[in-house]
């Protein structure tokens, strides 16, 4: 049974992360690691994860000789050297970061310097619904953003129809990270609602990388009060008119394998998915005008982030990929 | 002192016009009236509007001896036949129902036949911003819908840079009424958000309606769990480029001098707004597309119902539109 | 396999009882009924429960022909009847409402006149903690109430030691039922919480017969705006003094092999047992007032109804009790 | 008119003094001042209180240049120093720390050494309903706890009557500041509560000190997902049988003259008082015990800080208490 290792498992992803490679059938679960939490039990941490199991620290030697494959959950910049050190060392890697999501260009244009550039060809985009083949081969997966991963299950049965996009998406704090911030604080989001960082959210790359850059596409977040829960409405001018039924043929034809994507009669809930990795979807056209949108709702903490990293690691080692996520 | 009743007390919006008729310096309440309510008091159902005087049944002859000006916040098609009654008696009217905010033909299209046809061109859209004048020298204001009144604010500025927008608007729960219903009880709101009426929402017929039946307008409502807020996102593919200084001059040109918009410099949060009549709002351009971006937070309850009523009712008395809601 | 049948199944209650069913390793769901929503599926009505089957209408040969055991999840008064008629067809019930929880004369006095009193020598109640053996044997398990669940999980090691006690219980709003009422309407119960049914609350009868009707209980419930979720604070007077490690020795000889009791060494949040069968207690001394607290946390839909059902089930089925609750 | 120095403005209870007194029509703000916040903008931190002033650092000179009176929301410890060098300058000063809330023994035992103990004769405790005259000839008032304010409301008229206590409070999460730690992260609170401090929590040394130290109290604070708004509810084990409606006399006799305790004939929600400075109760008996009950509902940083410190502050300067606060 592959031994699994989850760097940065004090986050809300990596103790996801943690929790359900400790629940999986088919993977042990055999280090969990922290910066400033190593010492600590995960379990006094999240209590509802009962994952009973010490808080270490990071030492590459250590990982390898207890782990074939790994989940890395750290900040964008401290990944890349970490998820080096591990390669050279033999392990597969589902990195959760945006280290390896996109090119260097974009990557620098969005986050900062690369810190291991070299290994971006290597990487593979984890979205399992758009990149399975090349996953499945592949020894370091680059976890999508939870943004990207919704908007880019509702654009890509449209990508080769639309002309102009408008995502709309909107999320809940455990999206924004562990970390206590004025904005994080309960009294500035509950019985609040806005948009943020409208002059460019760094996810954009994924959608410009993932769907071309010749497409415009208007990206906004919006922060909601609700804990775990992502919903992308996205509004797309199509190149030529259609009809709802023809959208949802394209829908139909991209997804209805997929063990995770869920076409829905009506705009999914975000409480329809929670503690899911399941994205419920649903497409139509808007009578008023002829444009195509559709709306996709996740759980960002298992589809958008953890679900998703041992999906794509199921992938990765060779099980079937709803291994431990149903 | 101008005497005002309030029929439709019961609900949301009734009960919050008549708290601010009864706090309002120049105005005396004199009569609330309710359907199935009528011999409850006010302040038995709302504690907290602290508005101690019984529900009345209508009657309009009494409502014509106790009133000069009366607040009807109704259901559409109810309302109709009641204003009717009321200015056919010499009152002043305020009509919070749909009945006569949009033409004939967009009435009968989205709503219902109509009641009372031969008022429609009697009536003034009250939105203040767009509409002070006619407004002053009105006997009938229709006031807006919640959401209209935010997306209206929002496009204002732009309306003729437009040449294409879409409206992504997200509302709280109180925007739908007091009626219990599956989609108000708490649990299906709580952790969730949604989209819904996607194939065409009856407010629609309101942005039609003020911004011209040929501007191709996507307006889409979601459901979030917030009990008074509303926030309208407004995307605007502009007709040439313009610089986010320039959009930021015409809302500027268009706002400075209202009470109750603000002009902020970054997205607003309806938190910011809650139970005041102000609407926030910040506009600027996505350098990525150039795309023209405008995002209103109102309270649904007070700028988006009760507290624009008020504001039409203060000019067409003649009294200073920011009485009594300050 | 054993077939399972889950009778009321649109109800909170009823619908989770269907999902776990259906999940159970060693169950077969083969119905699922309702009243008003028959012919609708119920994962129509539940996405998230992802059980897609027709809801039936209730008929007892029917139900008898299709299942071997039934959960029945029906308001109090309407269950005896069909607990009857399913007995007397050989099938083995836990019924989740109050008709067989407490003695005649109990249920009389805060109920109603029983509609089956005769089957009452033969129901046990099904709080697993405290009556295991007895449950194993039985035909009829009474499903305890939530808020009894886990003011009982608290105050059970104390039983010996307890003068007098306050119970102050605080639900989330699923406790109130799917029924769409002017108090679990959102607007009601957001940013607001609040005693009720302070003269007197039904569940208080499960206390008296469970805990001796000499020990004077104070029990008060309230309503806090969660969905899923509840937590039992009870004060007890002790008869003689003890010490905080007394009362955690109390515990830990009381629970300590319980698969679903979790001794917490600091207050418990009902976060902590979200979506789990688990109850989470600490229990200590208070230092300036000698008083012994316990602390309880349960999911209401889960350990407080449709887990300890299928919890009761299993164990009158002979299986595992862990099965298909972990 | 009397001019104010608000001190401490950032935080939460600093924030709305500020507001309050800047609406005030017998009150003229002149000064805020904060820590780590001085040199921004009041309203661009808090913009729903729309203060358009900059916030200052403090000097003891300066502000006595320009105040005649200050409101000080400092934490505790850090406030004696300060209210001593304004007492010196002649000012008159409501602090709203705990530091000069009860006598020198409480405050060493639950607090810290005091930094000015020779002030604590001067300072009154300022719950209005209990000290109001010796309120109106201080120039030292502490302002109560937020968790005292209700208990010692739900409390005062039962005091003769009173054997022992248990009280179960409930409160929002902005009582507890706006420091962003793990636990007022939205993660932390939404869809949670539970007990906290229950070894001691310091708001007990205020009942001791009001009640007196010989009745047995029991305080265990809860925390719930609302953002303002507290909720005391008190057990009373009486002294002597007593009736619910003698029981409401006492209520009734001790504040039914007082203009911010509302006497409710049910239990009170905490959206009943929000954003007021009222504290909302009721008082009973539970028939089956013969225990006295009472519940008080107060918006914690209203009643419970700032609303209060406002009304001391009217008594201190012979205005009308209620100025300012309707």
């Amino acid at each position: 049974m592959p031994r699994v290792a989850v760097l940065g498992a004090a986050g809300f992803a990596g103790a996801l992360c943690a929790r359900l490679v400790e629940g999986h059938p088919s993977l042990e679960l055999t280090m969990v690691t922290a910066r400033s939490d190593a010492g600590r039990r995960l379990d006094h941490i999240y209590p509802r994860h009962r994952v009973r199991r010490e808080l270490e620290t990071y030492d590459p030697d250590r990982v390898a000789e207890s782990a074939d494959a790994a989940l890395v959950a750290y900040p964008h910049g401290a990944a890349a050297p970490v998820v080096e050190e591990l390669l050279n060392r033999g392990l597969k890697v589902v990195d959760l970061s945006a280290d390896f999501r996109v090119p260097l260009d974009l990557y620098e244009r969005w986050y900062q310097p690369h810190e291991a550039p070299g290994l971006l060809d290597r990487a593979v985009y984890g979205l399992t619904e758009t990149h399975r083949e090349e996953i499945r081969g592949a020894d370091l997966v680059a976890g999508p953003g939870c943004y990207p991963t919704a908007a880019l299950l509702a654009l890509w049965p449209l990508r080769e129809l639309a002309r102009d996009v408008v995502v709309d998406a909107k999320s809940g704090v455990s999206g924004a990270g562990r970390g206590a911030t004025e904005s994080t604080h309960f009294v500035s989001v509950a019985e609040n609602m806005n948009a943020y960082k409208v002059e460019g959210h760094r996810h954009r790359a994924e959608l410009e990388a993932e769907l071309g850059r010749d497409l415009p596409i208007t990206f906004i977040p919006h922060l909601v009060p609700i804990d775990q829960g992502l919903l992308a409405s996205a509004y797309v001018t199509p190149a030529h008119a259609v009809s709802a039924d023809e959208v949802r043929d394209l829908f139909r034809a991209a997804y209805e394998d997929e063990p995770f994507v869920e076409l829905a009669d009506s705009p999914p809930g975000v409480r329809d998915v929670r503690e899911t990795n399941i994205c419920r979807v649903h497409a139509t056209v808007e009578p008023a005008t002829g444009r195509v949108m559709a709306f996709a709702a996740i759980d960002n903490l298992w589809k958008g982030a953890a679900g998703q990293a041992v999906q794509d690691l199921n992938l990765m080692l060779g099980l079937d990929e709803r291994e431990g996520l149903e």
